[in-house]
């Protein structure tokens, strides 16, 4: 591996020149390849405090470009800068672009680790296959150049708890012709942000404006995928949203059921950009825990994930959630969840916490939903905003993030 | 005006600077401001028949940016090449990303001309106010910089009959965070590709495939926008249908009804990226011209609306579509068209033309839709797939684009 310390080759890259490739076996994506071409001179770190969700950007990223003939480039850890496209790039053009977002955690040993960071990298394969930019790619060999882009820039970890470094993955189409047609040629790229609770104050309860005119995902269209398409269509909506008081949007979906108004129903599906869960009582003292089915309207997100296993894995005995009972059992249900059951087991008074889950703010509690022109308010037990169910999950998550507590393989050393 | 023969200022821009900007009052889009660099060694011109859609792009491009403090930079004409762009933009990201398809054509006259270019600017502006990238800017600016490009590169404009150079406007959102949110600062290009028949061995009748399980567009979506995230989607249903031998997808939309099967329906949206067109023989000799109507799933087409426009016309007597007897009445109709209404007017015979219309190809005769296993056969009058209606008004539009003829204010001259 040759390591530079000049930053010559900084900005436009000159083409998917691969000198080791042969006509007919395109180059692999390879960890030996890496170049690693550090900045002269170093940012300054700001303070934690002063840290806004995704604006300041580490000292490095990671490029590599694909095309099918010669494969994969010399994967190379440069400063960070712009990119050099072409205007009619398909990924300005036609939009075929796929993101993963993903944190590192200092631990109180110091040691820098990611968290479930396998099922990213499968994620970003089956997107990338599904655009068609990127047909296939060894998932280990990237993690391991995620990893050592993180070690350059660990000193951007902050240390702070409940603080991180935001990782963003991202591969664009690259075809650059106005034709209208897939782009088999692509750049990944992955860059570094230092950053705080998701939400400005900290973690406090959100408001929800219940949208049903405007639909994120629809049965036959993207919303299971993370695909950068995916949000532009929310800007408009959540900018209403906020004018009308509303943090965020709890997006719904109009479906047909037999028993609905009119044969219909209307869905919830996500909340801005989280996965959503519900915490019902039930009869017998126990609780469910209620989430969406993965039914392509869905993300299938790494923190949805989570929270289900954790859950399961507190009812089994296997592990049991910060400040819960053991001897409280929590039944996960992947089942549908409409607008109609939500207002019964409200003026029940059976939900006792509504919120948002996803791996940029963990989990986001919920205190208000705006719908059919009233709010639907959810009583909370703490300032913060977090129940029980919410706060034991949110506690064990953040622990396996930060190495304080083991749970199965799901937190990974980048040393 | 500084016009300048440098190219000394290409590739990367080094920000929004506006020198006359104050700062209460961002800088309007200013064709006065316009600043022209051109290139030293312009390229070649290909040959027309080696042309392949959008492959091709000229010697100049059209570029601006835009800040909601600062306003509108300076305009500039400058050497095709790269954009800079932080991979933290939103244009790779979240993909706020708008265009327009326009062309300019040679007349008999050597004059260039554009097409009913005010409704690309009025949906251009449309749809970036839409994403929320430039709330306004003004219109007739935009297109007066659109014709200084035009003439900056008329040499590139193919004389060829069928022939002709297509236009790219482009607005990209810039903002450089990972926060999911508007991008309020944006750069405007515009980009030029000279282009011959958008299908490859010239005009031909094309093969549709009927796909339902995967939906371009949906009530509450974005199918009636020209976002650049419209198109990633259709990639891989595009490359399954070529699999399966048809040259393009036909577009389905499930929704309810009273009649259909299970009270569920099937509509047509559209054809591959063209709005699409049935001809219907009526039981009076006359006839029947059939499109979907703007419900919020289909894009407003320019050329959709010419059609419809010239069949009103010729019915009217105002004009007369070339082939077409003055007493044949064509009667339009913006009405759903469900797959099982095709299938009915099919098999009575009643069908006599089907064709998808959009910018790039103006007509696309359709002579096979496969559906349900089997194929639906359109019987064609002529090798190249055009029936009378089809060819009238293709030979019309055609007509008015070259200067030929004139009908209202659609054509538009560039000197």
């Amino acid at each position: 591996m040759a390591i530079l310390t000049s930053n010559a080759t900084n900005g436009a890259h000159s083409g998917h020149t691969n000198g080791n490739s042969k006509p007919n076996s395109p180059a692999e994506l390879d960890a030996e390849k890496l170049i690693i071409n550090l900045v002269d001179k170093p940012k300054p770190i700001p303070a934690p405090e002063t840290l806004v969700f995704g604006e300041t950007k580490t000292d490095h990223m990671l490029v590599v470009h694909f095309d099918p003939v010669n494969g994969w480039t010399a994967p190379e850890i440069k400063p960070y800068g712009p990119l050099s496209i072409d205007p009619s790039s398909s990924c300005l053009q036609y939009c075929p672009n796929v993101f993963e977002g993903m944190k590192a955690y200092i631990g109180l040993d110091g040691e820098a680790r990611l968290f479930r960071p396998e099922k990213n990298m499968q994620r970003l394969a089956s997107y990338s296959k599904w655009t068609r930019t990127i047909q296939k790619f060894d998932q280990d060999v990237l993690l391991t150049l995620i990893k050592r882009l993180i070690l350059v820039d660990k000193r951007w970890i902050p240390t702070k708890p409940g603080y991180s470094l935001y990782i963003r993955p991202t591969i664009i189409g690259t075809r650059s012709s106005l034709g209208v047609r897939h782009s088999d040629t692509a750049t990944l790229f992955v860059i570094l942000s230092p950053t705080g609770p998701y939400f400005k104050n900290g973690l406090h309860p959100i408001s929800l404006l219940a949208v049903s005119n405007t639909v994120r995902a629809w049965p036959g269209g993207t919303g299971s995928h993370k695909l950068g398409l995916n949000y532009a269509p929310a800007f408009m909506p959540q900018i209403d949203a906020a004018s009308k008081g509303y943090d965020q949007i709890l997006w719904l979906l109009e479906t047909d059921c037999q028993n609905g108004e009119n044969g219909k129903e209307l869905r919830i599906t996500e909340v801005g950009a989280m996965n959503v869960f519900i915490v019902v009582k039930r009869d017998d003292t126990h609780l469910d825990l209620i989430t969406p089915p993965l039914d392509g309207t869905i993300l299938p997100g790494v923190t949805r994930a989570s929270t289900l296993a954790l859950a399961d894995a507190h009812t089994s005995g296997n592990v049991t959630l910060p400040g819960v009972p053991s001897a409280l059992k929590i039944y996960t249900h992947e089942q549908p969840l409409t607008m109609s059951q939500l207002s019964s087991l409200h003026s029940e008074g059976k939900i006792v916490e509504f919120f948002g889950v996803g791996t940029a703010a963990i989990i986001a509690p919920v205190d208000r939903i705006g719908w059919n022109g009233g709010d639907l308010l959810f009583t909370q037990e703490s300032k913060d905003g977090l129940g029980l169910i919410g706060r034991g999950v949110f506690e064990l998550i953040t622990s396996i993030q930060t190495g304080r507590t083991k749970f199965e393989d799901w937190s990974v050393s980048c040393e």
